[in-house]
């Protein structure tokens, strides 16, 4: 199962405007992740101390367990253009959060590259189909997460490849920046909520591809 | 208290692309409404026989309760230019569902309209502000409705005056139409999410003014 959860806007953003390398999030985006941010949940496995228990930390778990393997945007990852002239790791130093097989769409060819930790980031010139079945055959029994960013979303949205959404609406309006539901063809998913979670700052609406 | 809802698809669309006079929710905005309409608490006041009772009925029963006048924007009463030019006395018939002092936000001055119940329709030119004054004088100790459509909704929403907004969210995507949340200006509101209910079909999301 190809599995996608991201933090929203109520006015459907996933990044406010004016996004540069210098504030990916764009101008009152970090908003979107506070909820997060400040959970136990979340700062456990980014090695960082305490941290809040509240409603959303057990759908927090959930979204982090039960994955074998992810799929991320060139975006997502950063950098930006052939790999042998600006040179890029990712932003997240020697030991990103993933622990798991990540595969990193791209233009640009390049050798995995292995982490200090079971991350390994391997490039996928041949597009997101091609991404999803090297995903699924390294994730075995587990799911595969879909990481993001709104580009790489719409890419598996739009080829109807998603099974399982989960949007984290946040009750701001960010009035411009990347939106997620844009750009997705005619042939427009069928969508089914199958849970919603109240939680403080963030509702969680978990949908299931329809039919 | 200024109260609105509305319906609105996963990707933020009240109404679906090429709206027109013949079709004014657009090419498949029926299917925002679909929840209501089936419902027994829906078909009763508009004269209807049958319909579902099921989790949205006390949503919906809710939102009808407890009104004592509305507002709607000129689009939602329909017609255009002058109404000498051009008669109509709305959508609705000899019998409104209303029952109650509407307050129409229009350019083109016109007497009051008195309908064959309580509905009585006002057209005011002074702007939404006049509009919402007099209704909420029209209310006395009942809360006002604002009815749509989007661009009345925005006018309010822009200028604060919106107390409770309840967003019917269905998962469907239109890929395209009338945004709700667009043309805010930069003083956007700041919203808290105060009620979550899951019902068939679509997810009640009730918010109120923060702070």
């Amino acid at each position: 199962m190809l599995r996608f959860d991201i933090s929203i806007s109520l006015d459907g953003f996933v990044a406010g405007p004016e996004q540069s390398e210098e504030n990916p999030l764009g101008i009152g985006g970090e908003q979107l992740h506070d909820w997060a941010l400040s959970l136990e949940a979340w700062r456990r496995p980014h090695g960082r101390e305490g941290g809040e228990v509240n409603t959303s930390s057990a759908v927090l778990e959930e979204v982090q367990e039960g994955l074998g393997a992810a799929i991320m945007g060139r975006n997502m990852f950063g950098g930006r253009g052939a790999w042998e002239e600006y040179p890029w790791d990712g932003w997240w130093g020697d030991e990103p959060p993933f622990k798991m097989p990540v595969f990193v769409l791209t233009h640009h060819p390049r050798k995995p590259l292995e982490m200090n930790n079971d991350t390994v980031f391997t490039f996928v010139t041949e597009g997101p189909e091609v991404a999803l079945g090297l995903a699924r055959e390294a994730a075995g029994d587990d799911d595969v997460g879909l990481s993001g960013g709104a580009q790489a979303a719409q890419q598996y949205l739009r080829a109807g490849l998603v099974d399982e959404t989960q949007l984290h609406l946040v009750p701001v309006l960010l009035g411009g920046g990347v939106r997620l539901f844009e750009g997705l063809g005619d042939d427009l998913p069928e969508l089914e909520c199958v849970r919603v979670v109240k939680a403080p700052g963030v509702t969680h609406l978990k949908y299931r591809a329809a039919g």
